[in-house]
């Protein structure tokens, strides 16, 4: 049995395309009760970006700190149940920001159509009904949430995505401009996330020739913009992470994730620790699993000058890797593509606690 | 103002995904008045695929000679008129074949709920209503046509596409195993049909980095199927032809085809020659626009030992030739893309017809 995977209806790509948004949505304005619901990461507040977003005076626009934490269960519910009571079902929801921002919007749009709360829908086709219009406008590359079929968020029980095919956004607006003033650091450890998808997607019994030609040529592009000679935060190599990006969502939608993420998602829902963030200080220690990909990674981070601290894990107790190794195997489906479907004869809970006192 | 593009809205792929193809039907069989429309390559009549079409008692399936012509607009028609007056709307139309068979399936779901003849609405954007479900399993790779947006016709006036957000399928069905019997000169002159989209993609105005990213990635893998030392007709290499086909397709759907596609549907239009095979019998002998791309293809019919003739302009008529650079001059979009704004400065009708006395 194959994936049947849902793409994102509609894509503009290209520089300046972020003034398109405003006409884009000209055409969705009169569903439901006639507004939109912005949700913009407060990085923008008082930014000259802020001035260029199409609010009308019906709208609402919530900036959020996306700093503080990742998207929770309750975080959604609260914006759902709010803007309910105050002024009805939007006509679509926008998501301006990074990854984080990304899955807001995709859940809260699933969770206005769907009853209850969000922590009833983490998992796989839970999801009842069909979202409202929901359009993405990625400000950091690399993550792939503006094409991945999951709004990953963490709840009182589990890290864990809405997913199903309406979380994918309608529309997507790709407008390189936007993310060339995301901070060094940042700028590496989401364009990893990009280049970690790639490298677990293609190591792992689920990749194929499609998943294939998508990390190889998202791979090649994080070649260019983080270790070939014209390497760094370019406009040229901003154009090439906003297709990275896209390219290696598609290719882990067709395939997996593997053993780093599986990591990252402890380190996130036990520590707090950002995803990108997470997935560069698990990759760094993992070279027994990919070995190659480890290596080049280095380099880069070295390249890049880039803040890595190690030896973390001395000031976590024995419960927090406990738990956080209890996180890691409860993901099976990540174990499975990066061990094989007998992964469990081959690492254990206590061999994953190891791997975390690694770090 | 940058292309705001519809994408596949699901995809399956993988081998043997022809079996699924029941599973995704049984939830559309509802709509309408409850029936499917198959429209399938005659090549497959008494074919064991025939067998394998999951086709109910209340469908209607028609089996189309492609090779006596490519679609025409008039086809099109009837096929709509006859299935409406005998049976009502569709739920959904399957198109199993190579690109004539998409275009058909295509244009077919557009002009169930579109009045008048399909020839009103060869154009951009010029179709009023969505179409109904279509669904696509390509039998042979390389047009795109699995992902384009456009249904290409030929009618009485002109050779020109019904092109719109909602041409694009619901949903492809890519199985690598469906290709395999493909004949060795239709093997070459379809996948040649995806280099050169890429080539034409690459060299013009339009090519930006998410066409070149698709692009290179689809040359990478067209150098693999018909150059590599693994080169041929294999398994892995049928894998990477679909990937190489929808990669191709995607990239000159964001930006744009050019000289040889124009020449090509020239040759179409007035000699009837099939569209692959006519970009094959231009694109030969056109190194002064194409330099590096003309020689690697030279490289690959030489190396599949594939029947590509000469002098055929020798038994035109200068009033066929006339004909046909016509219809070529009447491709704007490809001039300006292949050669600039200013593109009538630098080509004439007079030129194009020389391009076809090369030929």
């Amino acid at each position: 049995m194959h994936k049947n995977f849902k793409g994102i209806e509609k894509t503009v790509f290209g520089r300046g395309s972020f003034d398109q948004l405003d006409s884009i949505l000209s055409e969705k304005r009169s569903d439901n009760n006639k507004f939109m619901l912005f949700v913009v990461d407060y990085y923008f507040k008082g930014k000259p970006l802020e001035k260029r977003i199409p609010v009308k005076p019906e709208d609402v626009i919530m900036f959020i700190d996306v700093d503080t934490h990742e998207p929770t269960t309750e975080q959604i519910d609260n914006i759902r149940d709010s803007v309910l009571s105050s002024k009805g079902l939007p006509a679509g929801v926008v998501g301006i920001g990074g990854g984080s921002i990304m899955d807001i919007a995709k859940a809260v749009s699933l969770m206005f159509t769907n009853e209850g709360s969000s922590t009833l829908y983490q998992g796989l086709n839970l999801i009842k009904k069909p979202g409202i219009y929901h359009l993405g406008v990625p400000t950091i590359s690399g993550t792939g949430a503006e094409v991945s079929m999951t709004a990953v968020l963490t709840g009182p029980e589990k890290k864990l995505g809405l997913k199903c095919e309406w979380t994918v956004f309608n529309q997507v607006v790709l407008d390189p401009e936007l993310i060339a003033s995301v901070p060094r650091n940042w700028w590496f450890y989401t364009g990893m996330d990009t280049y970690i998808h790639c490298i677990e997607s293609e190591n792992g019994i689920y990749n194929n020739a499609y998943s294939h030609a998508y990390a190889e040529q998202s791979l090649k592009l994080c070649r260019e913009i983080y270790s070939g000679e014209n390497s760094g935060q370019t406009p040229e190599n901003d154009d090439k992470l906003m297709v990275a990006s896209l390219m290696g969502g598609l290719s882990l939608t067709y395939s997996e994730v593997g053993v780093c993420h599986a990591l990252s998602y402890g380190l996130s829902k036990i520590l707090g620790m950002r995803h990108c963030y997470a997935n560069c200080v698990a990759f760094n220690h993992l070279g027994d699993y990919y070995n190659d990909g480890v290596k080049e990674f280095k380099d880069m981070v070295k390249k890049h000058k880039v803040d890595l601290p190690q030896n973390l894990s001395k000031d976590w107790t024995d419960e927090q890797i406990n738990a956080m190794a209890k996180v890691t195997y409860n993901l099976p489906h990540m174990w499975n593509h990066a061990l094989g479907t007998d992964w469990k004869e081959k690492i254990t809970l206590k061999d994953m606690e190891g791997l975390f006192r690694r770090l």
